[in-house]
């Protein structure tokens, strides 16, 4: 017998992409699909961005490996992105990657050994799984409740989690499935917590541009003291509604751990060069671009908040940053549910997809009765999807309440 | 003390990229520098690949993931490609990967678990270290030599090497750093035995369209009977001279393997998109380009190999595919000529940088008075290049003859 490892046997199925072949055999059937279950933000990219591959042909013939941190134009710019943000770093903080997708598992990968614990808060995006099935490292979660809106606990209590195997704490802020903001106060706490027991934070900022609070956001970059202790993983996909190019970089100002990271990224050449040319085009977009995207995101997210809430039975918090929020349904099990109303359930033609939220919790049973939702799309779609799904629940079979 | 994981530590630097830094700094010192270190072609794409970014804004405002197995269209067309080459796979049978170097570990990630073994001839590609670090694999090198022109050996002496360990035998045809092409009868032969004893081949096809014998290239998925067991490794990088746009793919006939590919993929969403979409334009390029490649680099290959046979000491064999050589040097530590050579050295100017042949070995101490040589530069370059480093061994205090 042909073996397959243990690894890719306990890989699970991605929570926001396994459910996809049945959106499209609904669409193959006719039935428009609302797609509130991928990050997929429908926003415009700054112009610039496609102009930067008009000309491509006058400045080259062929495409070229690029050095494998980045290139080099591109990284000192992205360090000057960092820099307008207050936070200290220079190029060679910065290694290219080909998305927060390999940012991330290469933190891992770098700083854990089979066996090790990371410590997240649950529920967490989730293929942080995936990483950790790949790198064979297991996640510790601390948990935290819809009932008090996601809202991260006190750091005495997360340090608590730290056991002898504990090799980093990640946190995704802010945060995906949850919208949730880190206090600065929770950081600087954090920041010391890792410095006392010698061990990392990683910190997941993709969603850096997207707070809707008046506080800037405030990186974990900028926590003083944790220098050594510090990773960022960063990504162009949300910033400039760039998902397709597969850029991201991995920044900290531990050099051991940047060597490491080179050695990685040298094993596989180099990042995306395509996607590394628009994404620094895209360094230049205007400041007006990020204000009207977070105006409008604002209005979806109110608009997405007051239509769920009003349906009987459902509940969510109200997130303050990302664009997602974690809703609980009137179901037996969500993924049921999103699978019946996929295949059995339409609305004048219309139904809507939406991620199960079991796969963005550890805790085995846990997220079973909700839904992690993304208010990617415009308000006239959001109304329509809401819809769709209010009418599914009147008539599921699997009704709890 | 933050502790750097077991994997980092043991990671090597790439051979190809780690002497890079040297080469920078004698660019900064004002030397020209010939790359003969890394299979960077400067051959132009074919035209087409540049006209379909062009026009890019007319189709999409922003650049959205694609489907984690690859855009359907383009994973349609590249099973076009391969029927048009005698290779009976559909879509279906190919997932889109992030270039030849996700395909590789993936397929070693899906199929090997920590402590098992790899059946390599040696030398290989350097990267495959790394990717066996990586996965905690062992690498077992069945040595080829440079005398005979590292000739497959018979697929009888390959067998002995299988243990209860071994999960697959992973070839490079044609291979880089050698340049040695696998007859089919070695194919067939390894089809039978890795049928035989349940284990895969892993064909890293990467260099199929450049063969410099009569005889059409012969694939792994050629071989009859071996459907389940024959994985193969692709990339667009030197076919169309697009090394930078990171696209390759995982072909297989194991719908099992296809399965487990399809969940890795997931779990970083998508490929770059700009590159599939170039890699998908690619598709279309004329017969008649290729003709003209094979005809440079055979022109190319032709000089290369006289004019380094020319010099004293050196000696290298005629590889019959790839666009790389290794060349035996009369050196004491190639790693030493070559930094030597990068920060001492210079005739008229100019100097030449390769790659140590060491880290394309597994066997401690093997290569390690060879480097591999890329001929990927016009005619002109190459005369230069060789000669400086003809030059450079008159001079060079560890020559050893």
């Amino acid at each position: 017998m042909l073996t397959i490892s243990q690894k890719a046997q306990k890989l699970p199925a991605s929570a926001i992409r396994k459910l996809v072949p049945y959106a499209d055999e609904a669409k193959k059937r006719g039935i428009k699909v609302y797609h509130l279950n991928i990050g997929q933000p429908d926003i415009a990219s700054p112009k610039l961005v496609f102009d930067a591959l008009k000309n491509l042909d006058s400045k080259m013939d062929h495409i070229s490996y690029a050095n494998s941190a980045g290139i080099e134009s591109y990284r000192k710019g992205l360090a000057k992105y960092y820099n307008n943000i207050g936070v200290d770093v220079n190029f060679k903080n910065i290694i290219i990657t080909s998305s927060g997708s390999e940012a991330v598992p290469m933190a891992i990968s770098i700083t854990c050994d089979p066996g090790d614990e990371i410590i997240v808060m649950e529920p967490f995006y989730t293929n942080y799984n995936s990483f950790a099935v790949l790198n064979q490292v297991k996640l510790v979660p601390v948990p935290t409740t819809i009932e008090t809106g996601f809202k991260v606990p006190p750091i005495e209590e997360v340090e608590k989690y730290i056991t002898p195997k504990t090799k980093a704490i990640l946190i995704c802020n802010p945060g995906n499935p949850t919208g949730t903001l880190y206090p600065k106060e929770s950081l600087l706490k954090l920041g010391q917590i890792v410095k006392k027991h010698n061990i990392y934070l990683f910190s997941d900022e993709v969603y850096r541009e997207f707070c809707y609070t008046d506080t800037p956001h405030f990186s974990a970059l900028q926590i003083p003291e944790a220098e050594k202790n510090v990773i960022v993983l960063d990504s162009v996909s949300k910033r400039y509604s760039l998902c397709g190019v597969r850029i991201g970089c991995i920044v900290s100002r531990n050099d051991e751990i940047m060597k490491c990271a080179l050695k990685f990224a040298q094993s596989r050449l180099c990042s995306p060069v395509l996607g590394q040319i628009v994404a620094e085009a895209a360094l230049d977009t205007p400041k007006e671009y990020f204000a009207k995207v977070k105006e409008e995101y604002i209005r979806r997210r109110d608009l997405m908040i007051e239509l769920l809430n009003k349906i009987p039975g459902v509940f969510t918090p109200k997130p303050m940053g990302a664009f997602y929020t974690v809703a609980q349904l009137p179901v037996d099990n969500s993924e049921k549910f999103v699978k019946w109303i996929l295949q059995e359930f339409n609305y004048n033609g219309e139904t809507v997809m939406m991620a199960p939220a079991e796969g963005f919790y550890a805790t085995p049973g846990k997220g079973i009765n909700q839904v992690r939702i993304a208010y990617v799309l415009k308000t006239e779609d959001i109304k329509a999807a809401v819809k769709c799904l209010e009418e599914a629940l009147k008539v599921y079979p699997g009704r709890t309440i």
